[in-house]
């Protein structure tokens, strides 16, 4: 599996992703999930991936292959993210179009899923996850955050602390444990982690972060968050207790 | 959905439910889903059910048939937890069987999962997940909790903060922690939440708590858990930037 996300505040973007591939549990491998397509100083453009590999590397190749060729339409040519991101679907239908009746035969996946976040010049910051089916939603201000692949263990921690106020530094920070939480949980998401954090009307990459096995700062976060968990434990209020149910093999009550 | 959870430590049990039923999104009802059905002073039997209702309601019908009717073999007369975890597992398949072909005809899903959990008199503390299928495994020390239902968002939790010597109170926070967690990020999962400690060889249930929605406990230790994990948020270490990706539209480095 995968994990990737992308968060979308008032202050810019922040797009993270882990970096394991599996075929099987006997397969595993180090894959790029987060991609730069940027045109710096005009269009921001962050891609993150998930599901079949060749579906997403396939599109990948033919988004650079369009800019590369100076095709009229690419991803530095089309107008706004709507089309864009429907630019993507369409690539992602492709490739799924040559592959699927063989891929089906096998009883293989060959859906995947994309986050794109970025913004181009005179327009807002956009975020949006593209389906496998080439159709697209964008994220919005009530939910600051679009998750792609493994995405249930890192939720919580992110339904819990995430919002459209949030400055970049504490939704990097989030994303960074929002990941960790899932790679403690699931074997198929693992490092390194790839983080990139984005300031509205810069036009550039501010900060980008590669947190590769065994890095210190990875194993600072783990000792930190779980010592805040510990503590936070401890000085939980203590739980009010009903009452026992002495001597009753009675079922517990339904209200 | 459902979420329910068994833990086993050193001192005893924790197990809690959630008590959400739905047949879609559109017909949600309220279920009691954790069971007692001890023999007090002599063994204890509690339930987590989860799954399919009306098979997992069929099979504690003939749970308690046997029990009522004084059935040779029944929960009281089974000599060791793992033939009582076998015994449920024949009623699952019993309803399943009865019921399976008309289920399939019209795509409903006829699978459902137990946990049991207990101590019968002279022997240690046992906690078994029984599946679909009637086979069944049970907890160790190096995994002292089962989980079924919606599982991966309270996963986490779990993860960072159980062991086998974790003390009763603080096993049975961190279940209605993951339990709250689960039903923020969830909508199929939600209260009330029943919970009950059973500590090791006292063959009495010590506490049993059912938190109805808006319950002042519920909201406070909600409340006190979002700012333990902001104030966390707030002291974590600042993250180390590698460089920014200056005016460049390379792709992040692969390690």
């Amino acid at each position: 599996m995968t994990y990737c996300l992308g968060i979308l505040t008032k202050f810019g973007l922040v797009m993270a992703a882990d970096s394991r591939t599996n075929a099987g549990v006997d397969y595993i491998s180090t894959y790029q999930k987060l991609f730069d397509l940027s045109q710096p100083g005009e269009r921001i453009l962050l891609l993150c991936t998930s599901g079949n590999l060749s579906v997403t590397q396939g599109a990948l190749t033919l988004l650079r292959q369009d800019l590369q060729s100076g095709a009229e339409v690419n991803l530095h040519t089309l107008p706004n993210f709507y089309e864009i991101a429907r630019y993507i679907g369409e690539k992602l239908r492709q490739i799924q179009e040559q592959d699927r009746s063989w891929l089906q035969q096998d009883g293989i996946d060959a859906t995947c899923t994309v986050i794109l976040g970025g913004q181009i010049k005179g327009q807002e910051p956009e975020l949006y996850m593209i389906y496998s089916q080439g159709n697209c939603i964008h994220a919005t201000k009530d939910t600051p955050f679009l998750q792609i692949g493994e995405t249930k263990y890192g939720k919580p921690i992110l339904d819990r602390t995430l919002t459209f106020e949030t400055p970049l530094e504490a939704a990097a920070k989030c994303a960074l444990l929002s990941i960790d939480s899932t790679m403690k949980s699931n074997i198929s998401v693992g490092p390194p982690i790839s983080l990139v954090m984005y300031e509205i009307n810069s036009f550039r990459i501010k900060h980008e972060l590669r947190l590769r096995i065994g890095a210190p700062y990875l194993a600072q976060i783990r000792r930190h968050w779980e010592a805040c968990l510990r503590q936070a434990f401890e000085c939980m209020p203590e739980i009010e207790w009903e009452h026992a149910l002495q001597d009753s093999n009675e079922d517990i009550p339904i209200d």
